[in-house]
């Protein structure tokens, strides 16, 4: 059975670590198989919101269980 | 709510500006919130095409709103 | 007609030229015009399975034909 | 209007999240238009400090509003 | 005599070409020295702006003639 | 007097600041003159664990005191 | 039948896209079975010229058909 | 438990897949605890063997059990 | 006596280690003192060709002793 | 308080070393807390010089006193 | 017989060339079979010492002829 | 008039500049227009030789005056 990975940019006024999470709260609410994260980039927007936004970029690997999908 | 980025390679016979926007029209017509683009490399595909062909594969980062999907 | 490009890993038991087959033939299953392979990362998973699982990390590209998708 | 980026290390006993903040916080000061910091190496030095102090290599990006500079 | 570089982000609605001569303009404007250029990143900002930005991050190498400056 | 540098993978159930801090801790229990750390990886278990594990691979700098070692 | 690839740096007072195409019309002169292009590096040379002279350093792929030579 | 990683360079006059092979059979016979291994380079030495030899550098990763050592 | 490099793709139906093997034979047919070989690298070749075909990237180091040649 | 780093290019027509010294010279000269030095790039310049221009690209790292400045 | 790498700083108020001398002195007192050696970063201490230190991070390759030792 | 540039390895028993030197004196025997060089990778040979052998791996750039050449 394969893995895929998808990249996503989890957000948090709080910290890098709630950064992290958030993205992978967001993966396992609709993918099943969520194995391991990996952190790409991190990064804090400042000009365009009200306070600091920590931003995570990372790979999250899952059990591909349908489709490859487009 | 968490970004997600995917990668596209867009073509075209121009230019590598027109090659860049045509990941990014074909981006934006399935996808509603479509944040910003980076270029990961630019190349140019000579044998197999009648005239040079220019290709930009570019990450774009989105809004993810539904499912994050396989 | 853009391309697109995921991330998948592929694995065997036998080899790494069996491992990147294995995340064609699974890309291959769903997609119709895929193109071409790069293989981004090998790796052997030693610990938590009984033979070793030779791994690779390919990104596969292919031509996109509905949309892009989330 | 053209962005202009420098290279700060924030430095803080506390934990990496604060050495970011401490880079931002020091641009702030003295810079109007800061837009948004990548992280660029996270460490931590042992040796010469008598507890560890957690240091972040930052980008910070911002609006360039007098002169380019030396 | 040493060289010193500089990092700016150009922007342009028309081109990265545009966008690089954007950003040269503005170092030349108040720098004496300016020598060459090296292109780091390509992007394009697409939800905060009207019409789509495109970016060019630069690295200016020109002649130190004053102090290194902080 | 040479330094050394040794990798290792610090793991935490509460925050990649603790991981960190797992790996100088351990090395610093049997190495006397440990210097500084770079952190080269950060990553997040989920799947063979039973609450997600931080994981912060990391590079440990120390004065070589004894023999080089094999 | 293997593939080599050599590199070369385009030059132009236009654009980069002429710069790029600069490096293929070269290479097309004397080579027969050029299959494609990546470009490395974008740059500008500023001081020693008289106008800005853009510069794209280009790897090109080509169907080697006679000695692998020196 | 803190991870360690060693670098390990495995040989063989067959194959990719028996290099990679040879190092983790070296690594398995004084190491209790190995967990995984990367792929770092994949090279062949030509001229000071009789025989072309594949030669696999990877990071080895396991379980530090005993003194983080020199 | 410098050595040079040169940069080959070496290809086969079967399998990597063969790709590598067909870039040497090329290299060794024709310049007499090859030293060693660099795998830069991997990729399959899946829409233009009738089966998959495996490629490998080589970086091919020998001892030059002619001209450095054009 | 935070560090700072500027990227300078020292020349020499002796030696790799003067051109480093070069650079660390000219920083020392109008910067109170030079720290310390990292080398990112080598090169020599040939066509433009009556001898070979030894040149060191170094990021050189200081305790930002004043106003981070533009 | 696998080779095995390891990473150490050689340091000398000269020159660069003396600082990787120094990392290669130390591994060859203690290891028996180092084939080569790769430079990875050069750096100048300057705060923290009377008189610039030259410092070279290599990694030496060896012939492992004990056990792989944690 | 497009640059080319080529890959060499120059070696010296004596230090790092040589090796550097040697490549590029070699370069210029056969090479008109050299314009400029860079230095990729600096290492030392111990074990095949009777001194340590000092190499440097380099770019050399040149105007390209004949054929782009196989």
């Amino acid at each position: 059975m394969v893995f895929k990975k998808i990249t996503l940019i989890g957000r948090s006024n709080e910290s890098f670590d709630a950064a992290v999470d958030d993205a992978i709260d967001r993966a396992e609410e609709t993918l099943a198989g969520v194995k391991w994260v990996e952190v790409k980039e991190l990064g804090v927007e400042v000009a365009s919101v009200e306070t600091r936004e920590y931003q995570a970029e990372v790979e999250v690997a899952f059990e591909l269980q349908g489709e490859a999908g487009e």
